[in-house]
């Protein structure tokens, strides 16, 4: 008798983790796995560089001045400030779970975290540095180069050194443990039944043929305005620069969606200010659907279920410069 | 036989135990001793107020900002960047022990932590923002909220409460155990010969007549340029500006020097670069003293011995704004 429960017992169990697997894997968006660095010396060293401030001409902008990661891997400013207050041309992306975009940046000029890394530093209204005086700077502190030791079995501090620690830094950054997951995990209690609604609208209105994947989102290029043209008065042009075709004109990578809630405000432009304003425009635009207001609510009730367990952790204590460290420059 | 050995050892640790508490009160420095929090939600609420750029009219700059806890508590510019890339009057002094000053700012105008928490935020050259709105800010968020009622036992959010929290947390921001404290708590070992030489020459020298106490300054007003004038070209006039009296013209609050490694550059314009220029000038200016290369080698070894452990804490995640949250505004 005790056998027979406890066989049925196991067999209900195996049951339950079958279906989960099967329904996760029915669903256009997969769970977000958490992250096990190889390197934990690399990513510490990757975390104080995100953190350091030094990488920039003034001495003032760090990575994580745009891609706060008190504030959702961003800045939550339409498009960003550089250098002598510099205004970006385009809306900083999350660095959270940016290790799954297929590429980086809107346009996808870069290949990689690490390539993307470089990129900043060097531009001239971002961080306005550059590659050389970063490497200068970075080897003339003698605890610095011991990190690059731990790191790299070397002392030896290069540009391409410093984007690989940078990027095994920003690998760790990804969000598990929405709700959102853990309703894909098989709690069916994790959502409410506005967000259960919003996410089925989110799915039959079209919007999960771009936004799919763990990343809902950061796996395709598509045209910004299908069904109409978006309006704005940003001049990026998107993947076009890249590719030099006119068909990649207003061709961006789509974002991904995770953590929306925090990425606010929206598009390229960050011409959205709120998920409402975003949700109506895009169904305009992309899935030529006209969103009622309640349509619009339970699907912003949807996406913020797709905030994860962010990235917790110490604050680094960054290595003073000595009298060998090139100084900063912030008004020159 | 037992007995009277051991009545010899509880003796001769009495006696060790005197002459170390003898010993430091004898010195004119005292150790730095951590702080227990009394209100340890305040504390929470006061970090992540703190870190939190939306008290800045841009959204981009914070208290972390200039006083940045990955570098002494500082920014480690000469004069401070504010909005729009204003370029500051003065040095930012470091947030590290700033608890134990007289008063704050260079020129004491704010008797305590929480007057001067006030000051940046509405700063046009600062943080640009106003009291009454960063109280709108804050208030619009739940999450904050929430945080409020747990430090305050009410939800309400005004000025005075903002500051009062990160007060508290800032008075957490003490750095004890440098290897100086370890030394004057009795370890004969903690300094090398030429640190402890450089101290004998502090004291000898008269910088313990401003230099003194458990911070090394920051008790008393001094003319910065006693036997000859300090030459700059930086405007500030220091205590003169509060008092109105012309005999305080050029008197500034005596900076502290615990982490005064990691605190560069110096004095109140940012106009020593290395801590052997600022040696040598306070040298000439302060105490009448040419001080040999031998001798500012030694100051410099022991001031670096000051360098206590630097506050650890995880990064704060903050709430984000919602529909209701006035936003930034940068480029206005």
């Amino acid at each position: 008798m005790m056998m027979r429960t406890l066989t049925a017992s196991l067999l209900s169990i195996g049951i339950m983790i079958t279906s989960v697997h099967v329904f996760a894997a029915n669903e256009p968006i997969q769970p977000i796995k958490p992250v096990k660095p190889e390197n934990a010396e690399m990513v510490e060293l990757g975390k104080m560089l995100f953190f350091d401030p030094r990488l920039s001409k003034s001495g003032f902008i760090s990575c994580n001045s745009c891609h706060n990661l008190s504030m959702g891997g961003t800045d939550n400013i339409k498009t960003s400030i550089g250098h002598k207050w510099h205004q970006g041309p385009i809306n900083a992306p999350t660095v959270l779970n940016a290790s799954m975009n297929l590429a980086q940046f809107w346009d996808g000029r870069a290949k990689d975290l690490k390539e993307q890394a470089g990129g900043p530093i060097a531009n001239p209204g971002e961080m306005a540095s550059t590659h050389d005086m970063a490497v200068k700077v970075i080897s003339s502190i003698s605890q610095y180069r011991e990190q690059f030791k731990k790191a790299f079995d070397s002392t030896a501090v290069d540009i391409d050194r410093i984007t690989t620690a940078i990027a095994a830094f920003e690998e760790t950054l990804v969000t598990p443990d929405s709700r959102f997951d853990k309703w894909l995990e098989g709690d069916k209690d994790a959502l409410t039944k506005a967000e259960l609604d919003g996410y089925r609208l989110f799915k039959s209105g079209g919007c999960t043929k771009c936004h799919n994947g763990p990343a809902v989102g950061g796996n395709s290029f598509e045209k910004m305005g299908v069904y109409k043209p978006y309006e704005t008065s940003n001049a990026a042009v998107g993947r076009m620069d890249v590719t030099g075709k006119e068909e990649d004109r207003f061709v961006f990578k789509v974002p991904t969606l995770r953590n929306v809630e925090l990425t606010y405000p929206y598009f390229h432009d960050g011409g959205a200010a709120t998920l409402e304003e975003a949700v109506d425009i895009m169904g305009k635009i992309q899935v030529n659907r006209e969103f009622s207001k309640e349509e619009i609510a339970n699907i912003v009730a949807f996406l913020k279920t797709l905030t994860g367990k962010q990235p917790y952790f110490k604050l680094p204590i960054l290595p003073p410069s000595n009298n060998a460290t090139p100084r900063s420059q912030p008004f020159e």
